[in-house]
C-alpha cells in the first residue's frame, strides 16, 4: 500500500544549477517547493564540471605565471613542483563551501530538500527511495547528464571526466579521447601541471563548433606546449591493463603506453529510470526531454531545463531557462522564456577561447560570401612580449552587410574568458563595427584590440 | 638670413601617441607629413607612462600570483626576491621594440621624422633646431604634457613619475604625494614589489573622479596591503637631504624618513617655448590649447590633440581625436570628431578599478535621487576564494529611470581592466538593465557578475 503524498506547488528533480535556480525562483514567487537530489548539491557544474575545472585551470595558469615571473627576475623556479594534494584540498574546500551555501539558502527559502532519488509514478507524483511520495502541481526536470562511454573493446579500462577530478596525484602520461571542449580543457590543464598528454580525436580538427581559424592557432599552441594531437583517428579499442593502456584506432595503429585514458566523447541525459514514461513525457531519440520554447515538455505542467533537454549544455543556460520557466509558471509572466540565440561560451583552454554569435563559416553559409566581412587582430599581449614568448592572441570579428553588423566575436588569448561578456551584451543589442570604433580604447589591454580592428 | 622652407601638407609637433596617430592617418589619406620629435618616439605613454607602468603592474601582479601559487601547493616562496635590473631590462627591451616599430612604420608611410625641437615662427612655419624650416598647410600640435612640480620649500628634493621609471633597484621606503591615479598606481606597484609606501594626499579620499564607494573599498585594500594612507593633508615642505627626506604638512606635522619622495600632483601641458603666440594660437589660463569639438585651435588650420588640450588626458583619446581630425582635414569627412562622452578608464591599482559613465553621485546630481537605481555585486573571485583570501571584488551599476538605463559601470577587482571594454561599447550603445539580464552569463568568471546584478 502506498504512502500518502505530500503536496507541493513544485517538485524539482535534480539539485544541479538548473534545479536549484528553478527551486529558488519558484520559492521567491511564493511556491511551496520540494527538491530531490540524491548526491551533492550543485550537480555537474559544482562537483565535476565548471567549478573544479576552473580551479584546475587557474592552477595551471599559475604554473605559467610562475614561469613568466622567473623570466622577469623573480627568484622562483621556472617549472616549480606542485603538491597535488594541497591543490585538490583547496579545490574541494571551495566546493564544500558552495554546498554549505546552497544548503543554507535552501533552508532560508523554505525549500524542502529530499536527499533521495525519485521516480515519477504518474504525471504529478514522485516516489522517493524512502517510500515517501511527493505530489507537485508542477514538476521541473533537471537531472542533468553524465559522461558518455564508448562501446569499444576495453572501454571499461578508461575513465571519464569525473575521474579526472578524483586524481590526487599527477596522473602521468594521459590519453584523452575526444575533440570537444572537455578533452581540450583537460589536456591543457594536465600539460600545464606537468603531465604528458595525447589527444586522440575523430575529427580533423578540435572543437568542431568553434571558428576554424582560431582552432587552428590553438592547435599550434597546444603542439608547442608539447601536447600530442592525433586527429582524424577513431578509437577502436583500448588494450593493456591498469596503468599501462594502449589505444588502437580504426586503422589498426596502436599507440604508446598511457597511465590513464580518459574518454571525453560527449554526454548523455539522465532521463532513464525516473519514470518519465509513466508521466507521458516525450523524449527524443537521444533520450533528451523534448521541450518547447518555454521549457514545457509534452506534458504541459512538467518543465525541463539544462542538460536533460540537450540544448546548449551550459550552466548559465540551465539557470536562465529555469528562472524564466518559473517566472512563467509562478510569476505570472506568461511570455518569459530564454532566448537561446547568441549565447556566449568560453573554452577554458590554454589560452582560453571565447566566442559569441556566428563563426566565419556559419556567416558565409547564412549570408553569402559577398556579405561577410572579417576583421582580425593578431598580437602579443604585453605579458607575453615582456618575456619574449611567441604566444600570440588572435581576435576576430565576423561582420555582415554594408553596415558591418557584428554577427560573431571570436577571441583566443589571455583574458578572453573575461573580455567576452561585455561584448556579448553589445552583440546581442545589435552593434555595428562603427559602434566598436566609436568606443574609446582602454590602453594597454588585450580587450582594446576588439574596438580597434579595421 | 633664414633657410628656405620645406613644404608639407602637415607638420606634426610631437611624436607621442597622438602625434603619431595623426601623422599615420594623414599619410594614409595621401598627405605629405613631417613629424618633429626631439626625444624618443611614443611620448609619455610609451616611455614614462602607460607602457612601463603596465609592465611594472604586471610584474607586481606576478608577485601576487606567486604567493597564490605557494598557497595552492606549488614549491615557490611566498614572497620571492626580485632582481630589479632583470625586470627593468625586460621592460626597456619591450619599449625599444615599440620605438623600432614606430620608426619602421614611419618609414613605410613615407613620413619625414625630424629628431628636433620645433618652434612656430608664423602660423604655417616651424623652425627646427638645426636651422631647417618646415612649412605646413596644416599643423598638428601634440607635444603632450609633463609632471607638475609643487611650489613648496624642498620640492627640488622630490622626484616625479618620470623618476619612478629610472629606478633600477628597489627604492626602499617611498612617499607619494598626490591622490590621483598616478599616485595610486605607483603606490600599488611599489608595495607589491616589496617596498614600503606612504601616500600623502590633500583630498579626504583618493581618486576624486571615481565612484566613492569603490574608492573606499580600494583604500581598505591598500591599507590591508600595508600602504600608509595619509589623507586630507597638504604638503607644505620637503625637508632633509637625499635618501632621508621628511614631509611637513600644512598643520606642521612632520613625517618619518623616506628614501624617495615622488610628486604625483597632476600634469602640465607642453605649450610654452614653441612659438604658439606667434601663430596666434589661444591658450587657456592653465596653458592648454583651446580647441573646438573638431580639435581646431583658434587658428583653423592648426589642430591640437592629446594632453596639450587638457581634455581626458588618455592615450586612446589622443589617438582617436588625432585620427578623426586628420579624417576631417585630409579624408573629406567634415563631421569627423571624437565623442568625449562615456570614455572608459582604468586605474591600474591593485586590484584595478575600471569605470565608464556616471558615478552614483554624478547620476544623483544629474537625474535626482528618485530616478537613480544602484545595483551591486560584492564577491570573491574564485582565485581569491581558493586560497581563502579576503580580497573581494565590488562591481556596481548605476541605472537611471524606470527603464533602468545603464548610465555608469564601476568595477573594482581582478580582471576589471579587461572586463570593462565590451561593457563600455554596450553602455555607449544605450543599454538597459534588461539587456544585461538577457545576455547569458559566462560561468565561472568575474565578468558574469555584471549581467547577474539585480
Amino acid at each position: 500500500m502506498s504512502q500518502p503524498a505530500f503536496d507541493f506547488d513544485l517538485v524539482v528533480l535534480g539539485g544541479g544549477s538548473g534545479g536549484l535556480a528553478g527551486a529558488f525562483r519558484a520559492a521567491g514567487h511564493g511556491a511551496r517547493v520540494a527538491l530531490l537530489e540524491p548526491g551533492e548539491l550543485g550537480g555537474t557544474c559544482v562537483n565535476v564540471g565548471c567549478v573544479p575545472k576552473k580551479a584546475m585551470w587557474l592552477a595551471a595558469g599559475l604554473a605559467g605565471d610562475v614561469a613568466v615571473a622567473a623570466q622577469l627576475g623573480f627568484d622562483v623556479p621556472d617549472t616549480p613542483a606542485l603538491d597535488w594534494p594541497t591543490l585538490v584540498a583547496a579545490r574541494q574546500r571551495y566546493i564544500h563551501g558552495i554546498h554549505d551555501s546552497y544548503r543554507r539558502r535552501l533552508d532560508e527559502a523554505g525549500i524542502v530538500l529530499v536527499p533521495s532519488r525519485g521516480q515519477l509514478v504518474d504525471a504529478h507524483t514522485v516516489a522517493c527511495e524512502d517510500g515517501n511520495r511527493l505530489r507537485g502541481r508542477h514538476l521541473l526536470l533537471a537531472t542533468g547528464s553524465r559522461p558518455r562511454r564508448l562501446d569499444v573493446p576495453g572501454a571499461g579500462l578508461a575513465g571519464v571526466s569525473d575521474d579526472f577530478f578524483a586524481f590526487h596525484a599527477p596522473p602521468g602520461h594521459v590519453a584523452l579521447v575526444g575533440g570537444g571542449y572537455i578533452a581540450v580543457e583537460l589536456a591543457g590543464v594536465l600539460q600545464a601541471l606537468g603531465c604528458r598528454v595525447d589527444v586522440l580525436a575523430r575529427g580533423e580538427r578540435l572543437l568542431g563548433q568553434s571558428d576554424a581559424e582560431l582552432v587552428e592557432r590553438l592547435q599550434e599552441d597546444y603542439r608547442q606546449q608539447g601536447i600530442g594531437l592525433h586527429l582524424g583517428r577513431e578509437l577502436a579499442a583500448i588494450e593493456g591493463g591498469p596503468g599501462a593502456l594502449r589505444l588502437r584506432d580504426h586503422a589498426g595503429e596502436v599507440s604508446g603506453t598511457y597511465a590513464h585514458v580518459i574518454l571525453a566523447v560527449g554526454r548523455e541525459p539522465n532521463t532513464s529510470g525516473i519514470g518519465l514514461e509513466r508521466a507521458g513525457v516525450e523524449l527524443d531519440r537521444k533520450g533528451h526531454v523534448v521541450v518547447d520554447a518555454f521549457q514545457r515538455s509534452s506534458v504541459p505542467h512538467i518543465a525541463a531545463v539544462g542538460d536533460v533537454t540537450g540544448r546548449a549544455m551550459l550552466t548559465p543556460v540551465a539557470i536562465s531557462a529555469a528562472r524564466r520557466a518559473m517566472d512563467r509558471v509562478f510569476g505570472g509572466r506568461d511570455d518569459a522564456r530564454l532566448d537561446y540565440d547568441d549565447v556566449p561560451t568560453v573554452v577554458f583552454s590554454h589560452p582560453p577561447l571565447a566566442a559569441v554569435g556566428l563563426t566565419e563559416a556559419q556567416a558565409r553559409e547564412r549570408h553569402g560570401d559577398a556579405a561577410v566581412h572579417v576583421y582580425r587582430s593578431l598580437f602579443r599581449p604585453m605579458r607575453q612580449a615582456l618575456v619574449d614568448r611567441p604566444r600570440h592572441s588572435l581576435f576576430k570579428l565576423v561582420c555582415v552587410g554594408d553596415e558591418r553588423r557584428v554577427a560573431g566575436i571570436h577571441l583566443l588569448g589571455e583574458g578572453a574568458d573575461e573580455i567576452l561578456q561585455g561584448f556579448a551584451v553589445a552583440l546581442k543589442r545589435g552593434i555595428t563595427l562603427d559602434d566598436l570604433h566609436d568606443t574609446v580604447a582602454i590602453h594597454p589591454t588585450s580587450a582594446e584590440e576588439v574596438v580597434l580592428m579595421r
